[in-house]
């Protein structure tokens, strides 16, 4: 008879084991959960190791993503394609099972985990796409989306301020089906917390109105359990506080941070595998072990049922049954680049000036009636970010909708699009200041590294948002966004640009997008066919030199209307110059290199135009070219008053070309 | 008899017309915190007004900074330098007063905010500092440092993840002195908060090991004088939670998102003053309401009651006075330069290869005991980080110290070490991992724009970290830092660079540094009298050319010795090039042209070598150099598999520099 006790060493052991032979890893926390993890994923956990995009699985997220052994071992064991040879090449170059769970690496990894914090974040994501799926596609009888979304974290996540912004809000959004596991060690990496952290946890939750289950016996499965069927009839998200020990098993090192961050060491771990009884070999899983864990057979049984249903449904709500797979297959309607073009063309013809965070609603406004897997949201800004549009509803305790207002919480935002993103059948976009794009960073990061692709839209783009100041006048952040590797970042300078940068980045199957745009008005600026196909290139050529060419201005968003009048300037000096429009380097890039060079000759001098750092330009300047940028902080002062104090007149940049002659 | 409600008329007149004339702004929160504003500032808060750097005053921060007129109204009531034109000059070019409250504008303005929660954790980081300075310099019967940090508020930094951070912190620190007022007036930009925000904040600040005041009448401002007596006997950090109405005394747009963030129009204001029965004209402030205000002289003999005791401290304790006041001038002892120039000769002399983090603890070794005003600490990454050194003790609710284990808190360490900057007497450094500096990124941002100078260390600093793979290897991180406008960001090579970037940091004055270590070993570099004071200027020629001057390698950190490598290598192939070590790009783009140019001539193709994006280094290496760097995420692995596999081998090397020859 196999014991539960039995079950959690097989992932004591495993762990162990593979962080001793990757010779670097986190032991602690896979000893530590290892009875949690039995409680949760023996017999708990609603999934199919034979297809992990079944989509009514219960979600799983390993917030303490240092833990990964814990997570790599209960996908081998439950049965997933994940060998224990996969294990054995645990941290090893171009293995299944890096350091810490990367999404597309190993199967039934959820999300990318590791930057504590993120992974209860992208969690209430899940869960919240779990209610809005099923708040949008659920019948009477056809109950095809209702599961669970399952978090493990510890002291570290609990630290970060995204947990507090992450789960403040799903207990505002009553996020019933959200039920976390918090592994109460009292260990960090410093050693014991109560010199740094020493909140009273439940009392916390209890104030963002979740159900707190205290003080359970991390180390009894069966207490676990029993949290377990409370937490799911509980009505709120719930809170299971897991008192454990890290490292548990390991008789010299258990309850300290020894075992959080390095192997245990051969001595230890033949001490350990004493103290456990647990005589088999390194990543030898006897059969009857084996046996219990293995979840293929259940996996599949639960998914035929819930394909059984999903056929009626089909039969009931074909219509319903054929927009949700088309939703989770996350492609866009079969007629969108068509509808796209046309959109393109109206924009066009309206040729408006006004400024692109409007041209960005507008946008938005086009889109969103063709594709309901757009959810907007807004980080307490949507009358200034214009992320609202005619049908959007708020999403709320009670009702679905397609727009969240995810209150002063960026970080929480960008990680819970992520979550939203990674779940499916939604395509999340939030907005804010581009500013405080910097509170968000590191979840944009995420989501680039996890080639994922929510759209994050930031308007108040530069000085051009005027009396706020240097606090909220962006110069840097345009240019280091765009450093993020797989980040696609558009800085539209008109209607058009700002149409077909929302096409493009609904378009990205793999790439997120950041959107900047202007609160001021920014002139149209007249395209003809070729123009308006060759926006979505990332560059182009806006105004050909009408004369000699003597040098390039490239210019982005606001700054593209001045590169034009100074063209005129010059032109008047007869001096030729051709403008381009550059809204998606990150496009320009990809381009081949006859069309790079149809654009920027190779042997022309070039200035560029942004109102930023002008160090990102000199990768198309080079060195002899300029740039007129700012490179130090703004003002508080009208707007029209800071660009002539920063230099972004026809004068200046008329005087930078001569310059460079 | 002048009423206090009087006094907060004057604060509300004085905000709405302001904004108006300004014809932007935020007059909601200073009209609704008029009333809390009074019970503070007319007769609680210990200031001088004629002083505003006298080191015992009350602290007060306004961590809702878009209520800037709020702020700049008390200065010029209570009789700061800040005269009615500034205040009508609100929000102009090169006015005091502008949009949000900025460090070094007007006096009195303790830090900057308005990128929210940030002004709450620069408060704490202040509280911290008291009570620091108090345990080291306060003897018996001189009571130097003994004084309160007070903290304006909205339902903005409550939602800001960076508050759990910083206020759960000052809980456990026992930060007894903190007294932060809620201005819990429902609204927020996108209107009513319950649909966002539904914390239980005083059961939630409770969970904190705060004391919590609730319901308190907001424009009862005796009972907020009640609310401050009973916070000051609390013995914990306090929360008075003030039921407020936004826009108090509009009458149409009182208690609406609308009198948030936009001028109430000439209308309103007329409805306004008649409704608040305030007659006089716009900027007019009564002779009897401005002489009730004005708290100069009570300041005066503050301060001069103090000095009387801070000139017996110097008759009692003369060398402690010293140090202190020499602690509070922010100089460094008058031998530092030449204690630092023995330092580096002795580091030169060991010539140890070392990683530079440890490099860099070695530095903190050599520094701390001359510079007792370095405060340590690590979002709880002290063993990785190896901030810690002998001589350091934990900041503890009990004790003071000079090492603070900030838990993980990346964000929140980085702003409470603004702070505790911004109150002065203390250097603080505060380490992390080189990635999670994305975490705190807007703080760094804010120290680098406020002119002041903590000292930010980030270890393991790219793909050299190895096995934790992508979610902890920076790749962009040092580049985007760097592209901060005033943001000193060092990457040493050896220990002598890591030494000297250490003493260029602490000296200086007006720029915050950020330290980039390695986790592995790098080798020293040998280096003649002249480099080792080269060093300090950026960028200078580490390893010069053999023969013909073909090409330069331009490196940092972990990459120099590579390039060292492959122009051994390249020389025995008769090309022959030069090394330059550019730890810090900031200080090299300082230098003068002569100097920049004897390290990189004009013409001569330039290659560099950089575990990071490549877009960076255009600016040196131009359109027609190369870089060899890493435009993707990196990869878990060990880390000489991961160097190989990105490219950083002498042989790749030296490919590129004969493919830009």
């Amino acid at each position: 008879m196999v014991s539960r006790t039995d079950l959690a060493n097989a992932i004591r052991a495993l762990a162990m084991d593979a962080v001793q032979q990757a010779n670097s890893g986190h032991p602690g926390m896979p000893m530590g959960m290892a009875d949690i993890a039995v409680a949760l994923w023996h017999g708990e956990l609603k999934h199919n190791p034979a297809n992990p995009k079944w989509p009514n699985r219960d979600r799983f997220v390993l917030s303490n993503g240092h833990g990964s052994m814990l997570l790599y071992s209960l996908l081998h064991l439950t049965g997933y394609d994940l060998s224990i040879d996969d294990l054995k090449q645990f941290r090893q170059l171009h293995s299944r099972t890096p350091g810490h769970p990367e999404y597309g690496y190993a199967p039934g990894v959820e999300t990318t985990t590791g930057p504590l914090g993120q992974g209860i974040a992208n969690a209430v994501g899940m869960a919240l796409a779990e209610k809005m799926l099923a708040a949008e596609f659920n019948r009477d009888g056809f109950d095809l989306i209702n599961h669970h979304t399952y978090v493990f974290l510890g002291d570290g996540c609990l630290m970060e301020g995204i947990s507090h912004e992450a789960c403040s809000l799903a207990g505002t959004l009553g996020l019933d089906k959200l039920v976390v596991f918090y592994d109460d060690n009292g260990i960090s990496i410093d050693g014991h917390v109560e010199g740094w952290f020493t909140d009273n946890t439940p009392q916390r939750f209890a104030a963002y109105g979740w159900h707190v289950i205290p003080k359970v016996d991390g180390h009894d499965a069966d207490a676990v359990s029993r949290a377990i069927a409370e937490a799911k009839t509980a009505g709120k998200p719930t809170l299971i506080c897991c008192q454990t020990v890290i490292g548990k098993g390991s008789p010299n090192k258990q309850g300290t941070h020894d075992s959080h961050g390095a192997p245990l060491g051969a001595d230890e771990i033949a001490a350990t595998r004493a103290a456990i009884g647990w005589p088999h070999a390194a990543f030898d899983i006897p059969a009857p072990i084996a046996e219990a864990w293995n979840a293929r057979a259940k996996g599949e049984a639960l998914e035929a049922e819930w394909n059984q249903r999903f056929a009626a449904y089909q039969q009931a709500h074909p219509q319903l049954a054929a927009e949700l797979s088309r939703r989770l297959s996350g492609e866009l309607p079969a007629d969108f680049a068509q509808y796209a073009a046309e959109q393109l063309q109206a924009v066009d013809s309206k040729a408006e000036t006004i400024a692109t965070r409007k041209a960005s609603q507008n946008a938005i406004q086009a889109l969103a009636p063709k594709l309901p897997e757009l959810i907007g949201g807004s980080a307490d800004l949507a009358g200034s970010n214009l992320t609202l549009w005619k049908g959007a509803s708020g999403v709320s305790k009670e009702a679905g909708g397609n727009y969240i207002y995810y209150g002063v919480r960026e970080f929480g935002m960008a990680a819970i699009m992520n979550g939203m993103t990674l779940y499916g059948g939604f395509r999340p976009f939030g907005g804010t200041f581009l500013m405080f794009s910097e509170y968000a960073r590191n979840a944009l990061r995420m989501a680039a590294l996890m080639k994922i692709n929510p759209i994050f839209v930031f308007t108040h783009d530069s000085i051009g948002l005027g009396e706020d100041g240097p606090t909220h006048q962006p110069v840097e952040q345009t240019a280091t966004l765009r450093m993020i590797p797989n980040m696609d970042v558009w800085r539209p300078a008109d209607t058009a640009e700002a149409l077909v940068a929302w096409q493009v980045a609904v378009e990205h199957r793999n790439t997120p997008s950041c959107l900047i745009f202007s609160r001021q008005n920014l002139a149209y600026q007249p395209k003809d066919a070729q123009q308006l196909a060759d926006i979505r290139k990332g560059g182009y050529v806006l105004k050909a030199e009408a004369g000699e060419l003597k040098a390039v201005l490239i210019a982005t968003g606001s700054e593209v209307d001045l590169a034009v009048k100074a063209q005129a300037a010059l032109a008047e000096q007869g001096i030729h110059v051709r403008v381009v429009s550059m809204p998606s380097p990150f496009l320009f890039d990809r381009q081949d290199s006859a069309y790079q060079q149809s654009v920027l000759p190779r042997h022309t001098p070039r200035v560029a135009i942004e109102a930023g750092v002008s160090d990102y330009w000199r990768k198309y300047v080079g060195l002899h070219g300029a740039v007129v940028g700012i490179d130090t902080f703004g003002e508080s002062a009208p707007a029209p008053a800071l660009f002539k104090q920063f230099g972004f007149t026809v004068d200046n940049v008329v005087a930078q070309v001569k310059a460079v002659l």
